[in-house]
């Protein structure tokens, strides 16, 4: 695509007419350039609308092209990893004129997604996935006789997940004589999310480098000289324009490596893969692609263009004029910095997150204890552990939904040997946009039940910045949770002042007495996160009482206990999962306790919350103030339905 | 050590004069033979008397003394991956004479452990933590400007998990211009617990076979020549009697590869560790030793003297001859063939535990269907999600501390996408002497709270293999828990026939009437899983109601309901923590009907659980019938403290 038909995008005279990868199957070779074109086109106007993921989908718009041009899919499988690079995939599978409404509610997600379309062989959205799950297609089709192919694309960064290499390990070998056909392709654009790190990192660039796959080559061809694979290799650098270099570390795991090829190169790729395609056993292709191809904008500055929100492609994306509220993330991200300064033994890591958790300015500042460990959390975890271990005082910076990728380390190698590491864990709740895959849901659930570990869940801004300095503080592991984006606005203290340990605060007391059954009942809401402050406005409107519960754990037992005893009713909202969530921790104290006051646990329902705005996703599930309201009017001040149906207890004579 | 004196040890004239590592130093080289033979018996004696791991401890004998000998320990740091082979550095490090108290309750640990012993740097017993861990010590000691070394200890098996490679793509590359003294020693003998698996053991075999790495070294020799590396590996090669190959994947990794060398040979592993103690940054040593080292009948067959109960040296490990009762293993084991003779869409999978989850007969009679894929929890699971999207039904067989592994890719990449994958979960609650570390304590909570997820609790050996062919049958994600050993010796039915789902039963009807807390309560108990037996024993003595749940989710909400309505006081029972666990399930329930009756929870506590004999353990956790007899009166049937101090609610008028 030129830089000229940025703004008018070439008109889509080949796009308009592919429904399916069946019509693309029917272009000929010389028309798919011009594809291209089209369709990159179309991928940015709709990102620049929409926003979205850009980069990385306008790097596999010739990769996509080829794959289902040269693949029977659906019938042949391809599994995209993380798959924000699959816009032009859904393009090309019948979702061209879905993608104005993507990842807003309703729409299309922004990943692959079983249940939006049989082109979407495998969901995915976290790091590195791919090769198991299509080496489980291959295996299957093996075991059922058939001939279908399985195909992983996965990005360099993702390849430094263990898990990618878990699944190298597995798909590189026959089990049980069978040896499946599956082909993973490295799309390997020199960045994930963050800069990019790490020893294979730098093994790629080696890789990459025409001096030493040249000199491979040559090495190659001595070794195999008057072998059969020789003569393989020869026919099929000259087919493919690609290479053959045996002595890779993929070769030692068993698969036949070839590459690198431009990942833009039609005339490379297609007979490549096809040539790939008609081989038996497990194949690896390395492509070398640019993120942000065809658009100089988001070539010249792939991070900046890698999720953007909507902006003028004539103009890139300006920097945001009003002054926003800090997020949590920045919270965060400053508080990092200032106790950096204050405690010489605070180091920080990031799997990978280094714009995402706010930590650009503390590596900066800090470079030599930063640790970014590539997408690697079980890793980043034990090692955070490791540091530990000799008095460091380590950070790791983590969303929500990715320290579900270290649970075991957490358990085992943090908490178990009860070492001082904190867990500042973004993305806690509802992330919007991203969906079901990046949702923050279920951390109170399973860190609760954890021993020796700590639960936060700060209200605002500052009692954010406090609460990580109170964890920073306590001798033990500690998670303190908060949201993606802004909150309430509180004015930031620049003052670091523990919260008192394992208490909550009142903060609000209702004026109605207790009912004690006669009459309207007298209610406390306790509230955990940043609901606090939608509590706090139904409260108004129900003058209950709202405390801010601050810790999960360990639990400010005492004011539950006094709250119980002071109220007909009690009411738990929290921004993560009910099942197992705060509230349960609540009612759990009060049968400890021995109260057998009722509660009502609002929190988010046992089943995944689809994409969509966030605050529209909260109301959906009655976590907007109003909802809160409705919720307790409902159960406890509608005269139509009891309180509760059936209310007994050992001692109410 | 001959095999004269395996019945009678060597004395130990040097043995018993070492009470530390300092102790160890003292003594001359030409010692150190004499030393690993009084070691070796030393451990096979205990090992012997209190059962343990055998092979690997007798495997590491010199590997141990060549460590202590050559590094200033505990100054420098030993970070022993797994930790099942430290019973050496246990008897060397001032525990010789505890080893008679290992792995009972109050005795050692069969891991290290920091709270045991300062050589003990960081807790193992999960596989693949040690590089994480030592890299963290490294980089501490980097910032802090000390020059104290740490090196990993890893064994081959344990390299193939995804976490081994992650730490080894940090390790071998700078963090903020520094680079960290670490030493990994791959600890090579040819066998994880089960068969050894994958590309990366094929690769090693490679390594080690005279013919490679010869070639390798006449490469590397031609390649260097001329180069300041050339005249340091000539010179290494000498004063080691290793040798330098440059070329291996891990020296892409940025390591100083050195090996294979002989792990037995204290002539080669002194020099060797003297040597590489001196270097600076990332090295990497390639052992080779042999599991039951100098014990023949543990040579011949490591598996078998893994982890042996207590036996005669002198004859070795004789067939039980007490038909014993089937373990709920064995009950799974049989389930797994008779399924899939049914039906032809069964898989099975496994990370490296064929014999511990009973798939030996099950590998023999269906070897295309069964995968062992390593240490490699995280790419059991998605893969198995991959053999689901095709229709296959996967088991994943896997200890519940080991699903912790996996966690994210249960959530993401099974329960997302409701795919019909059915985990056999072994080892669940308290497993006895492998102790905290490998307690299946938190999975009830850490599973129930994930959408789509159903959960179920079988309370003895027939429900157990009625519970999996019920999840086997559910065209979604099913958790089937169920503990180490045997159960009650319940009659197992052959015949498959499928519980009602999301039903429980009630096994017993308390005879009392309700009290409405008027005298004394009327109670039901609430049981999941194995505790059923003791509950009932319990409720003979209470005259209780008891429930067999078998449903953590979907919960029996009918039949808590009813037990609420019919009862003064309910009570559950659960081998699992209580915090988040089946008991909170079920406190939620009656919350979410409206139900206020008093309940007590009872289950594992708040805290790690130290090896033990796993009927002592429960007994002390309260969990036996006579503790949940006690348990019950303290709450509710004494006088002295009143059921519940506080009972309120609503609508008590």
């Amino acid at each position: 695509m030129s830089e000229t038909n940025q703004n008018t995008p070439a008109s889509q005279t080949l796009l308009n007419a592919i429904d399916s990868p069946a019509d693309l199957r029917r272009l000929s070779r010389s028309q798919l350039p011009q594809l291209a074109d089209e369709v990159r086109a179309h991928v940015l106007n709709s990102v620049s609308k929409t926003g979205g993921h850009l980069s990385s989908n306008l790097g596999t718009v010739e990769l996509t092209i080829a794959l289902h041009y040269v693949y029977d899919t659906p019938r042949d499988r391809l599994v995209w990893d993380v798959g924000h690079q699959t816009y032009p995939h859904k393009i090309l599978t019948g979702r061209r004129d879905a993608m104005p409404t993507l990842r807003q509610q309703g729409g299309i997600s922004g990943f692959p997604r079983r249940d939006e379309s049989e082109y979407d062989t495998f969901g995915t959205a976290h790091s590195s996935t791919s090769i198991s799950a299509a080496h489980g297609m291959a295996m299957a089709a093996k075991l059922k006789g058939e001939s279908r192919r399985a195909v992983a694309i996965i990005g360099d960064g993702a390849m430094t997940a263990g898990m990618a290499f878990e699944a190298l390990n597995n798909a590189g070998v026959a089990h049980g004589g069978l040896l499946g056909d599956v082909l993973v392709i490295l799309n390997d654009n020199d960045m994930s999310i963050s800069p990019p790190v790490g020893a294979l990192n730098k093994y790629f660039t080696r890789l990459m480098s025409g001096k030493f796959y040249a000199a491979a080559r040559e090495g190659a061809k001595s070794v195999l000289k008057n072998t059969p694979l020789y003569e393989f290799a020869r026919r099929f650098e000259e087919h493919t324009k690609g290479m053959f270099v045996p002595g890779t570390i993929f070769e030692e795991f068993g698969f036949n490596y070839v590459g690198p090829i431009d990942g833009h190169d039609l005339d490379a790729l297609i007979p490549t893969l096809e040539n790939l395609r008609d081989r038996k056993g497990p194949q690896f292709l390395h492509l070398v692609t640019r993120k942000g191809q065809g658009y100089k904008l988001a070539e010249a500055d792939p991070v900046k263009y890698h999720g953007p929100t909507p902006f003028n492609p004539a103009e890139g994306i300006k920097p945001s004029t009003a002054p926003a509220k800090k997020t949590f993330t920045q919270v965060f991200g400053d508080w990092l910095c200032d106790m950096a300064e204050a405690d010489a033994k605070l180091v920080a890591i990031t799997p990978a997150m280094r714009e995402g958790s706010g930590m650009v300015e503390f590596h900066k500042r800090f470079p030599t204890r930063y640790y970014d460990v590539g997408i690697a959390e079980q890793h980043a975890v034990t090692f955070a552990g490791g540091l530990a271990c000799e008095g460091m005082k380590p950070v790791v910076a983590i969303y929500s939904t990715f320290l579900q990728r270290a649970y075991d380390q957490v358990i085992h190698d943090v908490a178990l040997q009860n070492l001082p590491v904190l867990f500042a864990l973004d993305r806690a709740g509802l992330v919007g946009a991203d969906g079901a895959t990046h949702a923050g849901n279920y951390d109170i659930a399973f860190t609760r039940c954890i021993p020796n570990m700590s639960v936060l869940t700060p209200a605002d801004e500052n009692e954010c910045r406090q609460a990580l300095y109170t964890g920073h503080l306590h001798d033990g592991p500690v998670t303190v949770r908060y949201p993606r984006g802004a909150g309430v606005g509180a004015e930031i203290k620049k003052a670091m002042v523990a919260l008192p340990w394992g208490k909550g605060e009142v903060r609000r007391r209702s004026s109605a007495s207790q009912a004690n059954g006669r009459g309207a009942p007298r209610i406390a809401i306790l509230a955990f996160g940043t609901l606090l402050y939608p509590a706090l406005k139904a409260a108004e409107a129900l003058d209950a009482s709202v405390a801010n519960m601050r810790f999960v754990k360990p639990l400010d037992a005492e004011l539950v206990a006094e709250l119980a005893r002071t109220h007909d009713a009690l009411v738990t909202v929290e921004d993560g999962c009910v099942m197992g969530g705060a509230g349960s921790a609540v009612i759990e104290s009060l049968q400890a306790q021995g109260f057998t006051v009722p509660v009502l646990q609002l929190g988010l329902p046992d089943e995944y919350i689809e994409h969509g705005e966030p605050g529209k996703l909260m109301a959906q599930c009655g976590l907007d103030a109003a909802g809160i309201e409705r919720s307790v009017r409902d159960r406890f001040l509608t005269t139509a339905a009891p309180v509760a149906p059936v209310l007994r207890s050992v001692a109410n004579t």
